[in-house]
């Protein structure tokens, strides 16, 4: 093998890898190819959005095997990956790849999902954060040590790993709520769509939100967000100002939610890994620096490292395969 | 004075009372049109909806004069009426009233919404329930008894009297969180709209989510709703049942922060008005027999008699301008 390509499906992008035999990524590109947003219908939606993306990587690299993960093993998605259920490592999810005859006659393996069954019998999932994170472990996971690692997102996920193995994790619908709380209720009246607070003033909404939180008892979410209504109403906030306050509340209780079921690994020493959208990340280090203690440490995208170490795993990287 | 005219006149709509000096309603009417629903643009909007509802009321009896309460005192209604402090009385809501001529020499006093300052700086408000609780409270204030009453809904209020007097409340959005949880993320996808579970199965989805709740911490909320998907995934809940068990989360959260909050007056042998919509209530009251100690009792539709007050309160009725 002499280049890989691997690719980071979700629902809203595409993302392309183009790496050598040692995981260096040596081209990237993207698409607004996510799978609910595909040129055609069914299969040849997938199969024109990776022919559109990676075409002429194959023809010019003589690629035959592809990875991928994410939303494309979805029920949605190009084919079904199932859940792996937790404890799992990057070898259980490569055992549990599905393959896709691609066009160019390329062969693409996918990574399935992670479920993980807490006593309570309420189960958990993760699709595509799984890869991340086997990114962000990267090589370094012999000394099977425990560490907490966030994701922040749409559905932000704590998950808990020992060494190179996920054990468990918990989900939360942080970004979808606060969306939901700002499109399709009464909180988003007040807010602008098209104005911007100075950046001091956002702050300041933001952790105001976030200290309201941390007085929070069980159940009162619903209450606290009223306030940013009424802050508004009030002339207490600034309008433009609101949906930053909101969004310190839900990101807040998020956090005390966290610090309650985590609190010995979320001590002031502790280095706590912190993967996904700059913007977003930066929200939840400003909620670390008001609500915990712990000291976040910002990873940026770890996916395409992920992908490298589930192509490992597969044996497709003749010098990996140990 | 022959007989009045009492319009409870919310959002989605509007309903008139003819009663007698008593405050025996005479007849009732109902319309759709809430303020967010008039037959034309702006005031014109409110005349034509009052003249088509009480127009023949207002000629047969020669009424001069009428109450209203509701959205249509709020900043987008007839009239904006203020909100008024707490605590307050149906004496402090008659001296805030905003009076509008209305077509075919009509009278109508708006009464004003309710506010509460709590010392955490984040305002609440309320605006018609007001109303309900002075007909919940109706004549027997003189004991000056602490009670608390609940009114479930749309933006669920928790209220704390004293005598005839208002002190406090709390306000939990509860009701419009649901529906943006159902109709604006990804929780809805696998509850069908057109198929409801048998009576049982409805009902031990929903104690199901409110015995999640009950296990809940701060800040849980973001993380339990999600079972409420996985739960159709892993085929653990029939997806028909899915919605009850979601409803059951939320309103859960609402109960277990309200026992946190008003515990002392939520004991065994307390007596716990609830006030509204019959099926909304039920659930509550269903809630409570899982998650409370105290005995709800249900109040139906208080607004007729609150009114009833509020109209003697602004000395339209001889015989109860003592």
């Amino acid at each position: 093998m002499t280049a890989l390509i691997a690719l980071d499906w979700g629902t809203s992008s595409l993302r392309g890898f183009l790496m050598d035999e040692d995981g260096k990524v040596l081209e990237t590109r993207a698409s607004r190819h996510g799978i609910q947003n595909l040129p055609a219908e069914g299969t040849e939606g997938f199969e024109q959005a990776f022919v559109s993306l990676c075409g002429n990587w194959v023809e010019e690299h003589n690629i035959r095997a592809g990875v991928a993960c994410g939303m494309v093993g979805s029920a949605q998605g190009w084919r079904e990956a199932p859940y792996v259920p937790c404890p799992a490592d990057t070898h259980s999810l490569a055992s549990k790849a599905v393959s896709i005859k691609a066009p160019l006659g390329v062969e693409i393996l996918i990574a399935p999902g992670l479920s993980y069954d807490p006593e309570n019998g309420c189960p958990d999932v993760m699709r595509g954060e799984e890869i991340q994170i086997a990114g962000a472990l990267g090589e370094d996971v012999s000394d099977g040590a425990e560490r907490l690692i966030v994701l922040p997102g749409t559905h932000s996920k704590w998950v808990e790993v020992r060494g190179g193995t996920i054990e468990a994790f918990h989900s939360y619908m942080t970004g979808e709520l606060f969306s939901a709380l700002r499109r399709a209720t009464i909180l988003g009246r007040l807010m602008p769509e098209d104005r911007k607070p100075a950046a001091d003033v956002a702050a300041a909404a933001f952790a105001k939100g976030i200290e309201l939180a941390l007085e929070s008892g069980p159940g009162d979410l619903a209450h606290q967000i009223f306030s940013a209504r009424t802050m508004g109403l009030f002339g207490r906030m600034e309008h433009a100002a609101l949906a930053d306050y909101l969004s310190g509340i839900v990101i807040g209780h998020e956090l005390v939610s966290a610090r309650n079921r985590f609190g010995g690994r979320m001590r002031a020493d502790m280095k706590l890994p912190v993967i996904g959208d700059g913007d977003l990340c930066a929200r939840y280090v400003e909620g670390f620096r008001i609500a915990c203690e712990c000291e976040p440490v910002l990873l940026g995208n770890t996916a395409p490292a992920g992908l490298y170490r589930f192509a490992a795993a597969l044996g497709f990287l003749s010098s990996a395969s140990a």
